[in-house]
């Protein structure tokens, strides 16, 4: 069932040493709960108070290229493009941080998406906690991925 | 509003040198939503199919460490004390993941404790996606700081 | 002459569990030397087309935090503050980054301060690269330094 | 104008998943001012009190290495070459030092080399600053560059 | 004699990006002598007081991943696949700890095995230095490496 | 009897929150079995053909700096001092390599020394595996210990 461990239950770096490499891409959503003011105060923010998104954006791509050092059974890949966009609700005061991995590989690179939107996530709770320390990083989920043998993976559809 | 931008919005590492040590400690949970069957599997696991908590638990104390490397404008901290606790509930399916981390130190842990919380969480779908690619991270959220100047902060009360 | 090195001439970690911790400031500058145009691109980008200078920013006070990972002989230090200024003249193209950096330590935080100034000076061009390869990072010097036993230091007095 | 943000001017590791490897090499070169005496030394100190340019030219590698850990939207990848050679005028206390590296790759390898150069000179500066804080890193450059579709780069050809 | 060096004697990474990929395995081994009361405890523990060995081979995967990290010329190499082996003789108390990294790549995967059996012992004596200061780490060898063009390589044959 | 562990066999970085900060020191030392014509090739080569353990020493003092990030419940601890020696042994080919740590800390810097013990014998290794790839790290033992509560260790005394 666990394909990182073998027949006697040992984790293992598992052997992609015979596939080929293709084009993989993932997309990665963490959606982040605040108070309608504090999103405010950082849409404004991002002009004059100081850029919140900007920094998160910053640390969620450089915690895609660290995947391998976070995630223990993961393989090293060299990531060819990462992005993180943003999308919000004034009303509710979610913020959705989407981000998009892709690389020419051996395996696929949703824990690279995953890590980074998680990562861009705490960034946000980080800077915000000053604040309000009941910030809650409300769900993060892969949406969507391509490119591997287990075909196209699309989140809502069975 | 934020306190890591100086008064031009410029984002900065807070200067925290005339701040006292004093002995900080945070707890963070993540709640992880798997298939009843997965969980059973992983619980099961344990003892004879690979050790799916083991590896999230190391995954998350080692993330503890790595946090300065993660959140940009976090202060190096050298933590004390870092636990991860597992909770399930065999019905839905539903892993929590709590993390603690103590130190003895100018500023507060809940990013180390958000992070180990994140990572073990990350790491669990890791593991698990094999199987099932719509694992959720549900939420990841602060439940308890104690320790500085600010006092004692408990999720819930408010 | 070097006190990097031991009697023998081998490098070494110098000692300093003898020392007592002090208040250390120090301050580097880094200064870049860009075509009008491209610094006039970068000043308006910051708003619309891209920031250049945040990107920048993180960059110098994350490598402040690496600074013991890069510098073979330098002693891990926790640093309790990090900044990055920028200065710029539109007539001559000139951008000046000052880097300053404090903690309360056993040995100076020179180091880290090159370190922030240098990379977010390499980080700039990095980003500039695309249109203009032959920009210079025309000097990096540390400009001001206080709080060990050889006093205070500011450049250009003697 | 700056490659490395989108249309709407966020920050993005650059999609390059389309492009072809190619033979990529880049020599940057960083330019040292010591006192006369202090260059001296160092030439000297390499056999009897301690190799400043040793350890300086390990400095460099290990950082060539690090770039992608360091520069926030650079993509990681696996140089296959890095050398640092050292030059020096003993009447007026240069030191030059040129990094080159080289990789097979679908993007240029400038600021490994760039990051190299810099990062060897700082730790001469670290190795140095004992007996003379006021040496100055003069110059940071990019002097050749092959390999992409933008063809070579010489500096001080237009 | 050393192809870590220049004609001068200048470390340098060497140049592969001439040479072409091929599969390259290797197999690494570390004995570590405990009493046999220790190693005991250590295969009884796995299931009820503490799993020495899955944090030691955790510890040695993700070694491997940090080889180009440790030492300081060799390449950056993205490797495929990872594992540990434990053997034990209980009457002498003798850990075989047996390290196997695979890599599609231009340079051999030996320090990459080397690493990941060092840390691995070293791991072991971590966990258990508060019973046994005494334990040793009493051979790291290379047993097997294949793949390059200087043929296969099996310890104890000429 | 692992005190890694908690009362229900969970890995933990035990909490040493508690405790005061002593001056700790630890020597670990690494035996390297060389071809005696390889040793004399090193010994000579400091001048001429390459510094083999100029290489490794610097290997040796930054893995010190890396060992919270090698060993995987190990404390972050900032070291005050570390040193790498080597003895040899012309007639039988032994290289012994002793590195010492220091720090005034919580806890005990023995996995920082032995680390660095273990990384200088592994860059000897990679460094002279061109012309003898059977070169043995024949034992990593720590030699020396003192600064904790358990008292002072000598190897060999009981």
């Amino acid at each position: 069932m666990f394909n990182h461990f073998d027949e006697q239950g040992q984790a293992i770096m598992v052997d992609v040493s015979g596939k080929t490499c293709t084009l993989r891409t993932a997309t990665a959503q963490a959606r982040v709960l605040l108070k309608p003011a504090t999103l405010a105060a950082i849409l404004e923010g991002s002009v004059a108070k100081g850029d919140v998104l900007g920094v998160a954006r910053l640390a969620g791509i450089a915690a895609a290229k660290k995947t391998p050092d976070l995630i223990p059974l993961s393989h090293p890949l060299a990531i060819h493009h990462a992005a993180i966009e943003f999308r919000h609700d004034p009303a509710t005061g979610e913020l959705r941080i989407e981000a998009t991995v892709r690389a020419f590989e051996r395996t696929g690179v949703e824990m690279e998406a995953m890590t980074a939107a998680s990562v861009a996530a705490l960034t946000v709770y980080d800077m915000c906690k000053g604040s309000d320390k009941s910030i809650a990083i409300a769900e993060v989920v892969l949406m969507f991925k391509e490119g591997g043998k287990s075909g196209t993976y699309r989140r809502g559809e069975s």
